[in-house]
């Protein structure tokens, strides 16, 4: 169950990093979407290591491969599974690991809730999941293109660096640059700082900011599965998110409602509202305006230094860095929150059409 | 599907603002368990309206009646129904919203997607609902007590007026007084700032933090329901909410690795880290440290002013502010944070019995 | 978990046989349905005990209350709340039972699973659960009817008596008796035999049989959820109930492939099968041709008779038939077989509207 | 949804008949089960098709690999991936059912489902989908045999051909003939008239009876998920299902309550019943007494003779027997009753645990 996603367009992952393969089945994608195998590819490629100097050296191909589901390259309606082999393992790496929890690591938290486990390179823990995520993110995304809905990422926060607000921002520029951050100014500070922070044998967090435009008016369940709700879920779900906020977020608190509240108006027909307060959700369903949220990440948690830790049976140790990690996770992170936002969304996609008779 | 939450403690609610009655279905709460309805009608009565001035006049009783699942006062493994009788409708205060939208409400929403909506207090999407969470959540702590595990809510910020962090206060006090602030001075401010955003006919936002004591090493699944991200989502589904954050959160992205990573030590045979920006939670897991998070709710959506809007034809209307609501929800949103918490929390004590052989 | 049943269209049941009331949620019922309630009540009255003198004479008017979900008569989406308060309880019937195990109940199972058990007229294990079901398959029926799919059961076997096949029947017949087998002269065996029966303080088994009339192409889900494996499922959770066939059932596997495949036919551009061995459904999937299956109930097991049995403690001890039962289930059934049949087509055609783009 | 089956124990199945691959995620799995890959091996061998005579020509090695969720040698708690390659394809076999809908086959109706159809070997449909159920089901055999839960099946009955009830039959047998009888006489039989049905080049079907022992006394819910519910779901949604009973079954429909019931007696400590009409199941919870079931399997669809059918256009065509086919499913089928039989119980066994306090 834990490692299943959403109610009709459901995908179940699997994998380790250092297994033979990761993988998703996706249950419940329509029939009769055409597959865009290269578009998943270009998906999986913004998030593979290696890409940049700012990102891990660990070489991973990142290919993916269908075994079912599409025939005649259509989804057939039958479950759509997506594979994708390891390739530079480098185990030995980890070997080291074997009797020790990394500090801030899931470690010693897998080691008490399961008594076993696969420790090279945080084995079913580490972010290499988030490929299965990706490849099934974007068919998410290429059923979401039927309806007009697009998705975009981009990183809005490194350590103190802050990009201007989305609204004074051409996200069209988001891969213009190494970190995602489509105001080239900002970008350009922010890079050197992430390389800086590597320099210093060191990691640094971040946020990204993701905005989903021309939703249809309608998507979401009210009460437990609200549409902010389950975006909340997803990219909490992913490693190192500490938090989530969408439209007015934590700073909306400081407002009045007279401040906050957002009118309504008639724009030719069509019913919207004057101010985004509310992120384009009211009520948990959305109102037709742009949906935007922020979602934090930690710095991650390997660094290139020495740290105090404790191994299996409690003895003091000194854990020393090692391995290939990113020195700031925001910049790999983006198409990671951009493909839970559209599974997410896809999902609602379906299950509104049965809300009416 | 929308109205239920949790895999193996599973709740499932009902019930409009103005109609007969609100309850809900607990299923899987285990058998054996003293049902304290005293202790229910306590925690009810900490989210009921009208319990002080700076909370809303309507007055409810929220007497609860169970109607099965407990037999000679001790739960059975059959569903726990609770039913609360709705007292104090006056249906008619809200004749006048039946064709209107209200800024920030739900009224377009659902009537977009449903195409037919009970307007009478917002209907389903009325806070009246959470009623129904904290009688369950009264009965999952009542579950969590068997186990030692405390949950602790309390109001830290109200406006921009902040109380100290939570490791500086005790959390005993929260009761002691009407904004449920544990630090006297700070509540003295909160509560004169609320007085006076109520007199100007205003309402305003605030965070409500909680903590989760002695957790067992071990709740939480990784990958999608990791123990944060079900708690994300649990607080993220409560009216108003608009942003969560555990341990560090948003704060947190700006320290280095090196200063936010949580080391392992042993405290006379127990695995502990000297910090906790984890927030009690690794890889999704449960550590054994304090849980903490925060939860920012927005300013009330309905203010005693007018507002410009549109009705159901798209024509321009002027709303007036009516009827019986709260200044700034926080005080009374504590008991619903802690409720939700233990939902999520006694669910995961369940499923982590099926973690190992 | 364990109380809910379906996934779009989905119901959750509490209630003990001497509780206050029973009830049910209708979590997913699509807004806009009008509520027929004297259909409803209908519904119940022909699963209500005491409606003749081949059943229960335990006395239970059997009124439903709506608390949630439906206004001014029409369904809004929202969960919809069925309760009805149980009235003719006389618990000190059962006050003998709390420490015997009666034979071929669920006494012990319950005892050895749960620790504590209501004992009172077989707690939650009662078929007065079934109550719930008819009423929340009466809403499931009045969605159907907007489809024009209609659902018709029959006694079809009581004892060795025997109806002729569906296809000789006039299934409008079935109300005319208090046995609801459509055919007249096999309805007055019946009659007499159960009659019989009854007075030899004994019970008996026997089969309904249920046929779906103008189901669309294309409901059912392949592998898991297939559609007969859901009305299985659906059935075998009735009270007292042994087996389920569908189709030629356990008669067909005797016949050769060559004839038992359905040939198909273009009747007038509608594809249609020539024979309909496979029941309407073929991999799982309702081909538009009659849906038709048999349930098999067991005969009653409180019997009105002195039986040898143990209590808590394993001492032999006798069991004296009390109560108020009946001395075959299978008519009062008949609605509740449809009632479950309805509920499971009603979830599958809300699940159909996700199979294509 | 449709593809996985299993609340705590769960699989989610891929794969089509002619694509790359077919395989399993099982979610859920216990950590510290050993892997007893040779089992699982043994498991799809009684699978696989060109075992013997009287199945399938196709030739399938049914090798397995283990993508995941297994570190040396022992489950971590992470899903475990099992994967098929498909081998002996020839899907030129059947381009000519590209356009026509074989008689009995679900060829229509996911045509008339999906829109779009993978018509080689029936895709999605055919019954090489039940290697991932049979990898899978040995995955929980071995869970299972931790508790001593010991599962077998065995044919039956094949057309008119009945093997003597179970009770008379040393279950060791079963494997020691092609038809998998554990009685010689009956077997021999069996397999001459199969024989002649695959020479007259048709097929017949059969019935597989499935027997639980040792089962400890609690498992299964009340209400929908019923142990036998969950049986009878799982059989039915396996490939050519026709019909499910367990305990007394059909045949018990006759017999009268004094007759049916299970009386009670201690045997030294151990509460038992005399006789076993229930099936080893009350209230739908296992009693500890032998749980029993059979299984009905209607003639395989694919006959080796000319057919009547319509093509997509709905034009009169003829279809010719073609591929390589079983003239009887049921010796093959007993491997898969039982792994869907493991599933259920593995399940159950998880689910239990929650029961109490």
């Amino acid at each position: 169950m834990s490692n299943s996603y959403g109610t009709l367009f459901r995908i179940s992952t699997f994998g380790e990093s250092h297994g033979p393969a990761i993988g998703v089945i996706i249950d419940g994608c329509p029939a009769g979407l055409e597959m865009d195998e290269a578009f998943i590819q270009a998906e999986l490629n913004r998030r593979r290591p290696g890409q940049s100097k700012i990102t891990s050296q660990r070489k991973e191909g990142d290919v993916f491969k269908i075994l079912s589901g599409v025939f005649e390259n259509v989804t057939t309606g039958s479950p759509i599974a997506l594979v994708i082999e390891n390739e530079d393992q480098r185990s030995k790496d980890y070997s080291h690991l074997s009797e020790t929890f990394r500090p801030s690591h899931a470690d010693f938290t897998y080691e008490a809730k399961y008594g076993h486990r696969d420790y090279r390179g945080g084995g079913r823990s580490s972010a290499r999941e988030t490929a299965a995520r990706v490849a099934s993110g974007a068919v998410a995304k290429l059923l979401l293109k039927k309806y007009g809905i697009g998705i975009v990422g981009f990183v809005s926060q490194v350590g103190e660096i802050k990009a201007p607000p989305y609204g004074q921002l051409d996200l069209g520029k988001t891969e213009d640059n190494i970190v995602r951050c489509p105001d080239a100014a900002t970008a350009e500070k922010m890079i050197a700082f992430i390389d800086q922070v590597r320099l210093s044998r060191d990691t640094v967090g971040g946020i990204v900011t993701c905005v989903i435009k021309n939703t249809p008016v309608g998507l979401g369940e009210p009460v437990f599965d609200k549409l902010h709700a389950e975006l909340g879920k997803a990219m909490l779900s992913i490693n190192a998110v500490k938090g989530f906020e969408y439209g007015s977020g934590f700073e909306g608190i400081k407002l009045r409602g007279s401040e906050h509240n957002d009118e309504f108006y008639n724009e030719g027909g069509r019913i919207r509202t004057r101010t985004n307060h509310s992120g384009g959700i009211q009520g948990g369903i959305s109102n037709g305006e742009d949906i935007y949220f922020n979602v934090a990440f930690k710095p991650v948690a390997t660094i290139m230094q020495d740290q105090h830790s404790v191994d299996k049976e409690g003895k003091e140790v000194t854990v020393a860095g090692k391995g290939r990690h990113d020195p700031c996770v925001v910049p790999r992170a983006v198409p990671i929150v951009e493909a839970m936002a559209a599974l997410v969304i896809a999902d609602f996609v379906l299950r509104a059409r049965a809300a009416k008779l």
